[in-house]
């Protein structure tokens, strides 16, 4: 008997542990964006990250490219079109100079993120759902709210520029 | 005994899960960089994003900052200072003009991460370890190997710079 509690008390605990370390992949929350349907997936924060970027121009961001477990393993192994079940999250804030770094090197050196900026944007493959895009649905949201028709309707236009890379400009960063 | 072999095997399944899933903290591997003794910690590259940024001049890069488990949690709550065992990794790439939306957008637009480039660091926090550096200690990886003793030298000089945010250039992008 109390080996059986010992095992169930190691069951809780692990449970916990995955509850609490595993990133989220299918779950979404809240409010759904117009034309894809697509949610905001729950805990994306936590997901692990493939690539980096800067915008000029009117964007003028820096931003971070991550993926759910689906994602990171095709960035990872190259495979091409990425698998249904892959959802990727484009993540942008204001691009800021560093002053504390500007002192230290004496001259102008490092822009970090600031405040976010250019709302979060999702890809989610679903090949079949989305088969008049490439297998993709698009989402834009806008502090947590979906934005509206006419910004997701420039997503896909956007990126068949890079059909042949699945429509995804990003590459995974070592 | 029908359910504790099905227990069990819950067990293993989980305890399978959290090794697979499960961010590295503390163990490492490789060869140990000199000064600090700071080794690479095991999958870091799993670890979840702090924040991003692009260093001008002769660094040329763009990078991530990425946090062990201690160091997200830190630095989300705004914990100052980290507590042992935080590391904080800094990850850094070739600032590569991305063609492909230059095109999309008819004008420059956008860089992205290329090849690694300015090796990896790590901060390791050890306030009794480290106490003689404000509890931090520093590593430069290239290529997966410490770099020589004159480079060490230089990280502590230059994060003094910020000693009053516990020695971190950089803040949680949320």
């Amino acid at each position: 008997m109390r080996r059986i509690v010992f095992v169930l008390v190691a069951v809780v605990a692990l449970a916990s542990a995955v509850a609490h370390m595993a990133p989220a992949s299918g779950q979404a929350d809240g409010e759904t964006a117009p034309i894809f349907g697509v949610k905001i997936p729950a805990r994306y924060r936590d997901w692990r990250l493939i690539s980096v970027a800067h915008e000029e121009g009117n964007l003028n961001d820096l931003r971070a490219i991550l993926g759910n477990d689906v994602a990171i393993k095709a960035s990872r192994e190259g495979n091409r079109p990425f698998p249904d079940g892959t959802i990727i999250a484009r993540l942008a804030w204001s691009y800021v100079r560093l002053e504390e770094s500007e002192k230290a090197f004496g001259h102008l050196q490092s822009f970090v993120a600031g405040p976010p900026k250019n709302g979060v944007q999702f890809m989610v493959k679903d090949s079949r759902k989305y088969g008049a895009t490439g297998g993709w649905g698009f989402a834009q949201f806008d502090d947590g709210k979906p934005a509206d028709e006419a910004v997701q309707k420039t997503c896909f236009s956007c990126h068949e520029t890079v059909k042949a890379r699945d429509f995804v400009f990003n590459r995974y960063a070592p």
